[in-house]
């Protein structure tokens, strides 16, 4: 598990075959400090703090699970329009840990609040007093495992006296690298864009691609902006940008007990005030949060445990948006497809059967299904010009695009994923010792 | 794909941790033939033929998928109240084959209809004329090729001449191994009971363990008594009994176009006539039937692609039986908790989470978790007695049993998995040459 930040660095040229990521700068009103509180009994960063000097509305969007972990309980429970912090640490869940676990937010919170607080006072003319309640949390990691809060106690000092105020790629790519797991490569995005006609950023990191200790493929998301937005409406974007984004990629199909997607903006970009979610005044937030969601979401899968390619499923002409979404996950969550993809094999008999389980209603004899630009089945059949040797060749390729229409409607729903391989047995089989 | 019958033989002695499968003998109005019509280019056996002499009533229950298969089409077209001929053939599935397909069964149906029609004029002093609509198939195999309708016309004369009227488990063992396609052990079950005073005989046979043709994990499984049953009686007993034994198992989670469970009653037992379902003089059938079909459900998990082991998941408490059913197939086709055992892990973490994400509402405080006789979490919290040690030496055995106990009602349901080994990525990602 060891992760050495600058061997990293030098090691991740032309590693990423999703592209590099690209190279967060400052956003006004985030403070962040990252440090080692040896979790992991090495020197890997594992405990991330992102500290909001004024305070950040925010909104978050977390896990379905009927079990969740006491860090999202925490979470749930703190009512306050403003966070003044958000801590994330690796190696322990902190889920199905009770009341213990429980309390152990509590501790942590108060800790860190008297503490910001002390510290608003030192650097500040205009000291905001901190409470425990604008302190939230995310975990992952082990599960059952008692959450270490004396470990991570004995560290806020330390933690708050490495805040840096300025940020830059390399002070966001330790944040990025310090909430990993099993995740082999950083996910970092950004856009910028305007709300009225004030430039604002948004700024994104995510991590999520298994687990080897005995834990949960946990997906953290955490976006950042400078804009000025209403913790409502921050909500609403959150949650309509997540559906296509973060909800449309299958790993595994696993879903965690510690799942959190967030969204935090500082209000530093003075834009003008919006008070309506349909304001046409967000378009282009709303465009421009899709593309950081769908770009971290798109390296989480992409990052999947043991993956060599990267599949995107469109299905089309269904009649709800939720019968396409269905044929979609049914095919990338079904095994014999993801190995088929893995074996480069252009199994299209094996779509067909995904298609089939899923239990929507299609008109078969209208069926399609393309990869990539080559079509395999048409009407209903395999293609009259469908040639098995060029569809070979196209399976070759790292990204593979599977495309489904069912003809029996006008909505649709693009699902992404990876494939299967003897690798994702290795790393999920092994003990964790 | 080559299995040669005498090898297989001498071959299986102490090769199947399920233990020997029975000695299936005769069963009175039971027929069977078994060749090779060289579908493999090999020498393997691929075409077998029941023929009810007197006929059978019958039932079936097919897949569930919304694409089927052109044989499933056509069985569900025969609307005739007894059945002459099941075929079963391997190596086509007969799906996504079209209009060709359908008339393929049509023109094998003619042919068999008319020879055994001559054949019973041959034999017989009271012949029966045997329409085309008597004759049913069962198909498994590659999906989208064209059938070898003309392929398998040619061997419908040698099948038929090579029908034996008296069976033993050799003959029996051949049509179970004729069905299989990447199966590596036939599957064969009996059970004797009374209907009444009478002794019966239930037998059957089973394929399914998934596939390398680029072709479906279909499961056939072929029940024959002597017992005297209506078509009605049949199709309640079948429906009810496959509940929790073929529709209680998964290998991948995924679901053939051809999957079809049968039973044929030739009624030569002579039993009283049962002219209610609820009869209570059907109880020691009704137990014996699903035994039967438990242990081919069984042998089909125990064989399922590239398993090292076979789990059991029973899901207590429940509110209601598909609430337990849920939780029960989440966990049995979690990636993560296959894996894990595959590895020998206790894991008990992805346990956690595949009842979290089955979404069914579970009383967490009371939540217990056990590995056979091992209490792992025990009020939902891990249990105080728990050691690491004991449960990583249970989880060396080869039967895994898993029971959750989720207490919040009364019902109850047992799913039937096995683990995923690197050897299932190698078998369905391999390219079918």
């Amino acid at each position: 598990m060891g992760i050495n930040f600058k061997n990293f660095l030098s090691s991740q040229k032309n590693n990423t075959k999703m592209g590099d990521y690209q190279n967060l700068d400052h956003i006004d009103g985030v403070a962040i400090s990252t440090i080692s509180a040896n979790l992991y009994n090495n020197s890997r960063d594992d405990l991330v703090m992102f500290y909001f000097r004024d305070g950040a509305n925010f909104a978050s969007i977390y896990t379905q699970s009927k079990i969740i972990s006491e860090n999202i309980k925490w979470n749930l429970n703190q009512k306050t329009k403003k966070i003044y912090s958000l801590i994330v640490n690796t190696r322990n869940a902190n889920a199905f840990t009770g009341t213990k676990g429980y309390q152990s937010m509590q501790k942590i919170a108060d800790i860190v609040s008297l503490k910001l607080s002390e510290k608003q006072k030192e650097d500040d003319n205009n000291p905001e007093k901190i409470s425990s309640h604008q302190v939230i949390f995310g975990c992952t990691g082990t599960i059952g495992e008692p959450f270490p809060v004396e470990t991570i106690k004995k560290n806020i000092s330390n933690l708050i006296n490495q805040i840096k105020y300025t940020q830059n790629k390399y002070i966001w790519t330790k944040a990025a690298l310090g909430i990993m797991t099993t995740d082999t490569k950083p996910k970092l995005a950004m856009e910028e864009c305007k709300i009225g006609n004030t430039k604002v950023k948004i700024y994104g990191i995510a991590k999520g691609s298994g687990m080897i200790q005995p834990n949960m493929a946990t997906t953290l998301g955490y976006i950042f902006t400078d804009a000025d937005l209403t913790n409502e409406i921050l909500k609403k974007l959150l949650q309509k940008n997540v559906t296509k984004t973060f909800n449309a990629i299958s790993c595994d199909g696993d879903t965690s007990t510690n799942d959190m997607i967030s969204i935090f903006s500082t209000g530093k970009a003075n834009n003008q005030q919006i008070s309506n979610f349909t304001d046409k005044k967000l378009n282009e937030f709303d465009i421009s949060l899709n593309k950081v969601l769908l770009n971290l979401a798109k390296r989480v899968v992409s990052d999947g445990e043991g993956s060599s390619k990267f599949v995107t499923v469109k299905v089309k002409n269904s009649k709800t948006e939720e019968d396409a979404k269905r044929i979609g996950f049914s095919i990338a969550n079904s095994k014999l497809v993801k190995t088929a993809i893995a074996g480069e094999d252009p199994n299209w008999g094996r779509i067909v059967m995904a298609i089939g389980k899923a239990g929507v209603e299609i008109n078969v004899q209208k069926l399609m299904i393309k990869f990539g630009e080559l079509i395999i089945v048409h009407n209903g059949k395999l293609y009259e010009k469908y040639e098995e040797e060029i569809v070979k060749e196209y399976m070759k390729n790292y990204a593979i695009e599977i495309e489904i229409d069912i003809s029996v409607g006008k909505k649709e729903f693009t699902v992404y994923t990876m494939d299967l391989t003897k690798k994702y047995i290795e790393i999920n089989a092994d003990y964790r010792s």
